[in-house]
């Protein structure tokens, strides 16, 4: 990769924060998570201390079910942040991702803004990340091996973003399903888990059948409802001129919402380990989002945020996510984590509505969301 | 309790009414009584002054089934209210029930702000009022006695308020199971019946069972939808700066809904004795709440705010209340309260989704509500 | 009746005028005919000049499926409204009304108001009109005969207005069952029909079960989303310092919506003649009251106000009614009101859940409003 | 046709168009397009280059699923639009069709406005369009054959418009069931099919059905929810202060949303060629319609405001609807035009409700749209 393509990797992924952090690019519809209801038991049958966050990361303890998804990494700037990010994450026990890393083999000198973060939170489980695109075009397990190794990963995630390649001018679009064999067989080489995960416009039951057909079993939804790429790809096109920037415009509002997706990926892989993220914000949004199905909530720009303000401030909102998680536990009578997957739930609204469109009984979910299936 | 404890409580009491009443903490979320329609009878088949709005009270005969719900007591100030409102329900034949009880086992000079109630309704049923955490940190038969006895009560209210204790800095979270072991035996012992009450979000199905299963069958299901604890403790938080109240922002629109708690309770325990109560801020209000399977219905903030204004507020209003559950009773074709149980209803919307999700079918409920169980 | 009474009497009905015409007593709700969706065919197969809209009114023929329903009389200035419509009716056709005869038993002087009407419409169907309780106090085969005679009426309309009257402070609620089996015998000995008619909150299937088993078949559903006389009780009772005036606001939406009563009452009595009214307010909201299940749509309200404007602004209305109740017959393919009786609808949002909660299935009812029960 | 009447049809013509893009005659209702979700997939299996819009247009090929429907010629001004379209639909490879044809017939002058569209598109599948009133009042093959030959069209769209005739002042609203059979005679003796087309307020199963029993199986739908005839007529009769202006307001929202017509017309004839009209106004749009069971989707409206902009924003509009599509099935994991049609979707909302109301189940409704019938 010639230099320039290597400057234009970096201020393209600066280009990201600014735009996401600074721009509107959330909350511009919404993750259904609105239509979910915990409901309120008035006897918990416990005391609030009693209540357990423990929960459990691809066979990692971590103290609650709150995940930093991967977001950044590739200058001093950015390695900034996550080194904050990751500081905090080790001080209360939590799950991080980090940024494409595709920089790092593009660009050796990147290496320090990852390698900060397994410095800084030693012992977190720590997920390294690579887009499926760099699969397709011809990553193989000695890029992976190197993308792990910068932040001695516990797992990988491997990103999809086919919604903001499309109207980025410079877009990668090569998702042929024959990369998944590929994909398949660099893992069984790796000793690392691969989790498949979403970039904001969520996984649906179709695409959770097949990666499930191909043995992969982790997935991160990142669902709609927050961060929204293709209005990113809309405000950097608007920036110059990009005729596509109109398109992007249009469809701002595609993707599966986060509360659909949590369900649909379970529905098709009722045994799969699930990260709920994409306009998650907060500590409710997380215990709803395990009580549909998922394993652990993951949040992205709200922590990015947070951590412009400093390293007070992420550890702030993480401790205030996690009291909330445990009022939420506490509230729908959830003794542990593992009990509020079975929590009474209510569905309304146009959550129901799409479940029924998929063939979805509220009756069958609940039982595969409490793990009987 | 040391002195400062006692002043404590008492401030804490007095601060509660002042953001109750002139705080912003009502209707921030709805009951889903707008949800239900009594159905328009043309010819009613009776008069309106053949209307017989007499309604039982856990045995008692009361004039109309109207309850003032337990607020307060404590101080010279408080009592006086108290005494204003046992007055006019003297006068017009209803229930009522006093604030927590606490303070007189802690403080025995506040007595006097409770026992003008008995005083000044001496034939009324009234209600005792005491925390379900007070039974788990210790309170006896020599306690409840007490708290009985200090207005010679006709039923003992144990009040659950888990959501508010847990935004509370000094919260109390105590819901261990043990605890209902001990109060059904501490009940055996008193003479008076039990009612476990909800103080603003509602009775779950869940809870309900449990209750029942320890015998319990007198419930107070206090949805949300009016008052919000949560929402008062945010007022309180954000004036101390503790870090929790950005937290109970985000709680505030948590509970069940009255007339889906009411349903609820109904349906966990048919032949259950209900107080229908949260939001319930009119006489139409109050005969949706019966139809729908409560004995009774059950104010309390506005009758606290009617109070401020004096005596004369406090009558006008609960002889309104009154009128208008004659008028919903007549206009439904409704002779008397057990007609009225009966009357037919329509349920729309939220409500109708929500008994959807609950695994509640309208024609079942429909029989259950009308005592065919 | 003394003379202070009649001039009470007078007076009312002077001020109802007024206050329905210059107040703001309707539309405050809604009548469920926005529900309703008329299925648009592209081709009907017919032409315009081919659609008949030509109707029966019990046994009479008429022009169009429009009918005046009753509202006024009493005074000389009201017997000029009357005349004014009945001179249009009686040109295009139709079918009219008048207001409650009662003054003319109380004051013969006020028969003119009324005769005028048959002298105006020679040949139209006309209909008497009194009220429920006049018949529960003492009105015996005399009265009605004279209030049959003063317009030679072709059909005599009884009308309930429960919830009008327990708002006035006049109010007279006399609706005990035994008045049914008195009117079964009254009607018995007189020549005409009679008609049972709401007022405004709409007929139940309760309410129609009880008049089919007395024998009454023929009704005026008169629903609610118009004209609502609880907002006119009201604002009388603001200007009179009437404490039942607040109460009157709270019940100012309670009723059953037009649609939902045609469909309640044509469930309950399918073979029985039915007036859709309540909220009507143009062809279109005619026809599609026919094809819930109506035999002819009413107005009340609309027309007086014309008639305020003179007799052009009556005939230019009521032409306009006629024009689009022929454009929809056109459009939705309906040759002749049989036609429109049976023509495809769709019924959307509440309508379909008032339906559901009332265990009326849709494709039940399509069989019982095309006449197949 | 006297000279008069012929400057007549001309300035309707021109103000139509004048009205269509001036008047704010669409938008006022809507297509329930919105209610219809492509479910994302994160994983298409395929590059953006690899996906294939091709389509046929009745036999022919097509580059893309977008067709120009009929619009306007008549005049020289006219004729300048649709060359214009024609020339960028020649070389995206679409299919246009032109406006109504009568005035060819009446006025040879008119022709040349146009042949430009096949002289300007000679490759591309051209419609041409009479009204059905016309074969009503007595075309004959000479007049199809004329109309057919001056753009040498490849098929004839017969237009349905009652809505519109309806309320013009010169209205003919000839819609006897008789002219079908003429029509289907006619059609055997031409060489091209024929599609019937509505205008703007779409097509229900009971009117395909008629169609259908008399072989007709290619159909325009042109739903409501875009350009408003009666929108258009409403102001055109303002302006001659016509009465029935008044009831055109009140008609404006009749017809079938576009979604619900794709939907009936595929449900009424499954194996009919349908084109998805009517408030279509992108690409995402046109696919919605595809996966709903349409062949292709059509603009009129927009295509003529992009002309007056001149030929450069005719190709930007196109060319980026075209991209549209192809994201929109990329992203829902459509390889070519028939995958689309089989691609998950969910409903929502209205059009759930409306489906139920018509009695189409989702589950054999999506059997259907997928071909398996
Ligand atoms: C600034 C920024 C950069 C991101 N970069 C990546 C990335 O490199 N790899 C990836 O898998 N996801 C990336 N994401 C997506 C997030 O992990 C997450 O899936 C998405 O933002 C939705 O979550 P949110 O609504 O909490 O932000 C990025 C998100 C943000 C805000
Ligand atoms: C000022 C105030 C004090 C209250 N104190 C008590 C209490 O001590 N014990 C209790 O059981 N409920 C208490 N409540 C709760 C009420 O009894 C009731 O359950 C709740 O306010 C919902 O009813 P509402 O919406 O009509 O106010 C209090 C309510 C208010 C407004
Ligand atoms: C001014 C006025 C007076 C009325 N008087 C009577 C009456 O005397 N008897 C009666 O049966 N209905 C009476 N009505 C009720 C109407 O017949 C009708 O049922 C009701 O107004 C609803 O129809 P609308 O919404 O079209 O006004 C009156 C209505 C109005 C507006
Ligand atoms: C200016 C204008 C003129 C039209 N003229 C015709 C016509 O002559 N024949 C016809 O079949 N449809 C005609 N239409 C209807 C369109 O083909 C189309 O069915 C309708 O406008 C709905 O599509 P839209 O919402 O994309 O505009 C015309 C539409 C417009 C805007």
């Amino acid at each position: 990769m010639v230099e320039n393509d290597v400057r234009h990797l970096i201020n393209r992924k600066l280009e990201h924060v600014e735009v996401t952090v600074f721009g509107d690019v959330s909350r511009k519809t919404y993750t259904m998570l609105e239509d979910v209801t915990l409901v309120h038991q008035a006897f918990p049958g416990i005391s609030l201390e009693e209540v357990n966050t423990k929960a459990k990361f691809l066979g990692f303890d971590v103290n609650a079910p709150i995940m930093v998804t991967g977001m950044t990494g590739g200058t001093p700037e950015l390695g900034k942040f996550n080194g904050t990010i990751a500081s905090v994450v080790e001080e209360l026990g939590l799950v991080m991702g980090v940024g494409s890393e595709r920089i790092v083999i593009e660009n050796p000198s990147s290496e320090e803004s990852f390698r900060i973060v397994r410095r800084n939170a030693p012992t977190s489980p720590l997920v390294a990340n690579v887009g499926m695109p760099q699969i397709s075009r011809g990553y193989g397990l000695r890029e992976l091996e190197k993308i792990v190794s910068v932040i001695e990963a516990n797992a990988l995630a491997v990103h999809l973003n086919v919604a903001q390649e499309v109207f980025q001018p410079e877009g990668e679009t090569d998702y042929q399903e024959e990369v998944l064999g590929k994909l398949k067989d660099l893992s069984s080489q790796m000793g690392i888990p691969i989790i498949l995960k979403e970039t904001g416009c969520g996984l649906s039951m179709e695409t959770v059948r097949k990666f499930s057909s191909y043995g992969f079993h982790n997935f991160d939804v990142s669902g709609q409802g927050g961060t929204s790429w293709i209005a990113v790809e809309k405000i950097r096109g608007e920036r110059r001129g990009n005729w596509k920037s109109k398109s992007a415009s249009l469809f701002s509002s595609w993707g599966i919402p986060t509360a659909a997706s949590v369900i649909e990926t379970k529905w098709a892989d009722p045994a799969s380990f699930v990260v709920g993220s994409g306009g998650v914000r907060n500590g409710l949004d997380i215990a709803k989002a395990i009580a549909l199905g998922a394993d652990i909530g993951g949040f992205a720009l709200p922590v990015l945020e947070a951590s412009l303000e400093g390293r007070d401030a992420v550890k702030q909102f993480l401790s205030e996510v996690e009291f909330q998680v445990k009022v939420a536990m506490l509230m729908s009578g959830s003794r542990d984590v593992s009990s509020l997957k079975k929590a009474p739930i209510v569905i309304l609204g146009s959550l129901k509505d799409w479940m029924e469109s998929r063939g979805i009984t509220f009756s069958t979910y609940d039982k595969v969301r409490k793990g009987g299936y």
